[in-house]
C-alpha cells in the first residue's frame, strides 16, 4: 500500500475495461483490501496510555493509594470526571447493527468495523478518543428493542463525553434519540439523521449562493422519508425553509396531513410531524412536486436510474440535485447536469461535492465536548452547517465545489469553535470560553492527533501492509470482473 | 517527575519526620500527585489508531465501501469479529463503582480512575486494549440492582474479547459473576474475587514449599468472607486443601452448616456453599480455630492491630500469613514475625511478598483471549496460580520471596501460555495451538507495547509532569503532617 500504488486506483486496472467493468473492479478490490487489511492489523483501532510511568512508584499514582483522590473528588464533583479521567475527550461509538450501511441486519459484532472506522475518523479529524460499543438490542421476542438501547446509554453515559449514535433501523432510531437527548447528561448525537442533514444543509446554503437562491424562497423536494432525510427537511426548515414550500415523499407518497398510516404508528412521529408542517396543499403526486421546484433533495434507493433526467427537466432554472443514496447515486452527476441541473452533490467522494459526514460529527462532537454541552440542540447542528459553507466559501466555492475540502484541519478546529459557541448562547455549555480560545484548543489538540498518527507511521510502528497483500488483492479484483 | 526523584519517595521527607509521619507524608504525597498529575494528562488512556493511512484513498478500506465485506463477513462468521476488528485484544473493565478500593460506594463516574488504572496495568503488562466503563446500576428504587448489569454485560460482550468486572458491591457481584460466566460467549472475570484468589493461592503454594509443608494437610483459616476470601477458598480447596481443615469468619462468627442467617439469604449462596463443605466440627471461635492452624488468610478489616500478635503465637510452627487488608494490612510484618511467623504477606508493595492482582489478570486474560476460550474456569485460575509459583520459585523462593518479580515481562507471557494451554486441555479455547505458538505470540504483543509505552516516553510524546507540580505535592504534603 505504497502511496503512489493507492493514489489513483483507476490506474491499477487494464486500460480495456469499460468504466463499468472499472467501476465493478475497484469495489470488488477495495472489499477485498478491507478484508485482509483488517486481518493484517487486526482492527483499526488500540488503546494506549496518555499518561506516562517514569519511575515504578508512578503505579502509585495512577493506581492504588493515590488514585483514591480521584475517586472522591469525582464522587464529590461529577463533572471533574470530564478532566481527571480519558471521559473528558472519549466518545461511545453506540450501534445495534440492524442497519450497517447497505447491508442491513449484521448481527451485533457485524458493525464493528463501521464503529471503529468512526473511530479512527474521530480521532484523525476531530482529535477524539472514541470507542466502538456494538449491542444487542434483541429482546426476548427476538426484534430490536428501543427500550433496551436507551437502558444501556443511560447506564454507560457516566464513562463518556458523548454518545454517537449510529446504523439503528428505524423506527427505534427516532424514539431512541429523542428519549436520550432529554434524559442523558451529555450529547447524543445520532450521525445517520442529524449528521447527514447538517452537511447537507452545509451544502445547500452554498448551492443556493451558487444558484442566486434565499433559503426561504426556494421550493424543495425531498425524496424518501427516512432518518437521515427526516433530520434534513427538520434542520432546513429550522434554519429558514419555508415548510409551505416543502414537500417530502416517502414510498408510499406525499406526506401530508392526510396520510393517516403515518399518524396512526407512534413510532413516526417524526415523520407525522412533517406531515402536519409541510405541503399545506396535500400535492400527492411527484410530478405535481416538482415542477418548478428549486431543491431536490434524495435519500432513497441506489441508482442510478432512480431519478429520470425529465423529473430533473421539469424543475426550475439552476436547480439543485442532493442525490445521496449510497453506494450509486440516484442520477449520475453527468445525466443530471445534462438535464439542466446546475449544482449536483453525491454521497461519493470521486465526483464532486461529496456530501460526507465525515464533514461534520469530528467537529460537531469536538465543539460540543469542549463545551461540555449537555445535548447538541438544533441549533448547534446548524451553526456547524453553516460554519462549513462559510469555510467552503472563504475558499471560493462553485458549482463544482460547495462544500470543503476535509484535508484543513483547521476546517475541524473552526467547526468545533463555532458550535461551542453555540452551546455558549444557547445556555447548554457547562464550559464557557471564548470563541479563541475554544478555537486554539481544538486545534492543539486536532494537531496532536495528527503529528502522533504521523509519527506512527514515519516509524512504521504502524507497518505498511505488504506488497504482495496489494497485489493479490488486485489480481482477484481483475480475475472477478 | 523525574526518575531519580520518585524512585526513593521516603527520602523526599524531613529526616526528623517519625515513621508514622513519613508514612502519612506519603500517603498524601501519592494522592495529591494523583489529582494534579490525572488532570495534567486529561486521565490516563487515549485511543490511537494501529492501522495506517497511507493515501487518502486507504479511507474507501478502512470505511465504506470497502469495510462493508468486514461486515458481511463477521455476520457469516461471528468469530471472524476477534480478527478483523481491534474486539479480539480489547478488555471492558465494567464496574458500577459501588465498591471502589477503600472508598465505597463513589458513584458511577467516580470509578473511572480506578478502573482506567487497570486498562492502564492491562495495555502495560499484558498487551492488551481495555476499555473503562463505569456503570449506573442503580434501578428505579435507587439501590444496585444486579439483573441491570447482567442485561448490560450480554448486551455490550459482542464488542469485547473479555469482560473484566470490578468494585462491584456485595451481594451482588456473587450472581452477577456467576450468571454472566455462563451465559456469556466470551470470558468475564471478577478481578476482585478471582484475581485476589488466583495471586494468594501463588504466594501460598510457595510458602508451603518455604515451610515443607503440603496443600492438603495444613489447617487453613480465613478471616473475612468477602467476594475475594470466598473466592479463595474455593481456589485452595479445589486446587487441593482439605475443606475438613477449612474454618472461615466473616463479622458475625465461623461459617458452618449452622449458619441459618447464610442460609436464608439466597444472594450470599457462595458463602453457604463454604458452610457446608468446611469446618466439619462446626468449631465457633477463633481461638480453637487459629490454635495449631498452619495458614492464615486475612482479608478483613484495615490495621495495624486487627490481628493480636496472641493470635499468631497460638498456631502451629512456620506459620504463614496473608494480612492482604489495605492500605495497612491487619498486622505489621515485623510484628507478625515476631510472633512467630514464618512466611508473611501483605497487599502492600512496600514489604516483601506484595500479594498483588496485578500479577494475576494481565497474563490470565492474556491466555484466555489468545485461546479465544469461552471462559475462565477455575481450572484456568489455578493454572495461573500455578504458573506465578513456578516463575518464581525458577529464579528462588525464600521466607521473603514467594511470589514472582513483576517488572519481569516473560511473566505475563508464560503465565498467558499456561493459561490458554489450561483452556485448550478443557476444552474451552475456540483458538487451539501449541503451548510455544502460545507463548511467543504473548512475548510478541507484551514487548510491542513495552516499545510502544517506551517510544513515546523517550519521545516526550508522553511528557513528565512539570518538576514545580512534584514540588508543590511535597511541600502540601510536609505540611500537613
Amino acid at each position: 500500500m505504497s502511496t503512489s500504488l493507492l493514489d489513483d486506483v483507476s490506474t491499477l486496472f487494464p486500460e480495456w475495461f469499460t468504466p463499468a467493468q472499472t467501476a465493478r473492479a475497484k469495489t470488488i478490490f477495495y472489499k477485498e483490501m478491507a478484508l485482509r487489511c483488517h486481518h493484517f492489523y487486526g482492527g483499526k483501532m488500540m488503546t494506549v496510555p496518555k499518561a506516562g510511568i517514569f519511575s515504578p512508584n508512578d503505579v502509585n499514582i495512577w493506581y492504588t493509594p493515590g488514585v483514591s483522590k480521584v475517586s472522591t473528588t469525582i464522587r464529590d464533583n461529577p463533572l471533574s470526571s470530564f478532566y481527571l479521567t480519558g471521559r473528558g475527550n472519549t466518545v461511545a461509538v453506540v450501534s445495534d447493527s440492524t442497519r450497517v450501511l447497505g447491508d442491513g441486519d449484521v448481527t451485533p459484532p457485524g458493525g464493528l468495523g463501521v464503529m471503529e472506522g468512526k473511530a479512527l475518523l474521530m480521532k484523525v479529524l476531530g482529535g477524539l478518543d472514541a470507542v466502538p460499543l456494538c449491542i444487542d438490542s434483541r429482546g426476548p421476542d427476538g426484534t430490536p428493542d428501543p427500550e433496551r438501547i436507551i437502558q444501556f446509554v443511560e447506564m454507560v453515559q457516566h464513562s463518556f463525553a458523548a454518545i454517537n449514535l449510529e446504523d439503528i433501523s428505524q423506527p427505534n432510531c427516532y424514539r431512541v434519540l429523542d428519549v436520550l437527548r432529554e434524559r442523558c447528561e451529555i450529547p447524543v448525537w445520532h450521525d445517520d439523521a442529524q449528521g447527514t442533514g447538517s452537511v447537507a444543509l452545509a451544502g445547500l446554503i452554498n448551492a443556493l449562493k451558487v444558484a442566486e437562491k434565499s433559503l426561504h424562497d426556494v421550493r424543495i423536494v425531498f425524496i424518501g422519508a427516512g432518518a437521515a432525510n427526516t433530520a434534513t427537511a427538520r434542520l432546513v426548515i429550522t434554519a429558514g425553509g419555508d415548510p409551505d414550500r416543502i414537500v417530502m415523499f416517502d414510498s408510499r407518497g406525499a406526506l401530508s396531513r392526510n396520510r393517516s398510516d403515518i399518524e396512526e404508528n407512534p413510532a413516526f412521529y417524526r415523520k407525522w410531524e412533517l406531515c402536519q408542517q409541510t405541503n399545506p396543499d396535500a400535492i400527492t403526486d411527484l410530478e405535481t412536486a416538482l415542477k418548478g421546484a428549486d431543491v431536490l433533495i434524495a435519500i432513497s434507493r441506489p441508482g442510478p436510474d432512480a431519478i429520470p433526467p425529465a423529473w430533473i427537466q421539469s424543475m426550475a432554472d439552476k436547480a439543485i440535485l442532493f442525490a445521496l443514496a449510497n453506494p450509486v447515486p440516484e442520477i449520475y452527476p453527468h445525466a443530471a447536469h445534462e438535464a439542466g441541473a446546475l449544482v449536483v452533490a453525491t454521497g461519493r467522494g470521486d465526483f464532486p461535492n461529496q456530501a460526507n459526514n465525515s464533514l461534520g460529527f469530528p467537529g460537531i462532537l469536538k465543539g460540543a465536548i469542549l463545551a461540555r454541552a449537555r445535548r447538541i440542540s438544533d441549533g448547534m447542528a446548524i451553526t456547524a452547517a453553516r460554519s462549513l459553507a462559510h469555510f467552503a466559501e472563504e475558499k471560493g466555492i462553485s458549482p463544482e465545489r460547495i462544500l470543503p475540502d476535509m484535508s484543513d484541519p483547521m476546517l475541524f478546529a473552526t467547526e468545533a469553535a463555532d458550535v461551542a459557541m453555540q452551546a455558549v448562547t444557547e445556555g447548554l455549555a457547562r464550559h464557557a470560553m471564548r470563541r479563541e480560545d475554544y478555537l486554539a484548543l481544538a486545534r492543539e489538540e486536532i494537531m496532536e492527533s495528527h503529528a502522533l498518527f504521523q509519527h506512527l507511521m514515519d516509524e512504521k510502528i504502524i507497518k505498511p501492509p505488504p506488497e504482495s497483500l496489494v497485489q493479490e488483492c488486485l489480481r482477484l479484483a481483475i480475475s472477478q470482473v
